[in-house]
């Protein structure tokens, strides 16, 4: 049964390159899955939406929806998404099947994330070119249960990664043997 | 390399039977492919949109988007959607990619799509109680040159598949040939 694990966490936390390593990870397994990452869909599936809150909504339902589209099609999902709000996430769970996603908070402070700033856009929010920025001009709001929280400013990548691979092998163990 | 079946044609046309009869016959010689159904995705990722003109090409956009990701993940896809108008069809073809996609017109005129009515959409397009109705108040366009025409009035679904699978087959041929 494919899967879904959904990394959600402020702009430059580090979720892209999480999902990325996981997926490889993965696929050396010799199991299929794909990385969907949100900054690439924005281009493409989202292009024409931006980023009030219900078009940040709308973004989340549209991926969810590919997710589920993916794991029907039998090939796993790493979804890198900021996805800040609860709600929308929930909403991603009730498509996807609460059976078959992992939330996965990518939790790298602001400050941090800010300090980083890898494409510079912290600094153009503050400066109020970016408007509706989350983290400082949009709220993001921390997963109350998330399935697990991984914090890539006090481990390495390969920790992370580590954490990741055995929330998932573990999870689809269950699944398959429907404990 | 995975590719795109592009299915078009009228309501009630046999696009679906067909994609799901080609998906069949594909995944039975061990290849990777899966259906994507404009009925079923107006129900999931394009729920959101109606039988505009506007909304008809941001369907077409969107499974088209979809179509890629399944692609670049290695999967196959068989795509089943009315696409009545051909510059949105070169919108899917630009999104995809020339090299990995095959437009079948499913040409069953529109006399016989309309005696059989499998869902009873023609009698109520007629009636007047579906607006933009394809074929009935809204136009169809057929494509001027696609891959393949199939003829599902004059021919069984399984000589329909045969032709499909040779056309879908030799296209995998030479794309691994590169000829």
């Amino acid at each position: 049964m494919a899967i879904t694990i959904w990394l959600t966490g402020l702009p430059g936390s580090g979720k892209s390159t999480l999902a990325r390593n996981v997926c490889a990870r993965l696929l050396a397994t010799g199991q299929r899955y794909w990385v969907l990452d949100g900054d690439e869909l924005r281009k493409g599936l989202c292009a024409d939406l931006g980023f009030s809150r219900s078009d940040r909504r709308e973004n989340v339902r549209r991926v969810a929806e590919t997710c589920k589209l993916l794991n029907e099609a039998g090939v796993g999902a790493v979804a890198a998404l900021i996805s800040p709000f609860t709600t929308d996430r929930e909403l991603a769970k009730d498509i996807i099947g609460r059976n078959s996603f992992l939330e996965v908070w990518v939790a790298t402070p602001l400050h941090v994330c800010e300090q980083r700033d890898p494409k510079g856009l912290y600094q153009r929010a503050r400066q109020g070119s970016i408007p509706e920025f989350t983290g400082v001009s949009s709220p993001y709001e921390p997963p109350p249960s998330p399935s697990l929280v991984v914090h890539p400013h006090l481990a390495s990548v390969e920790e992370c990664v580590d954490e990741a691979l055995a929330l998932i092998l573990g999870f689809e163990w269950r699944a398959c043997n429907m404990v």
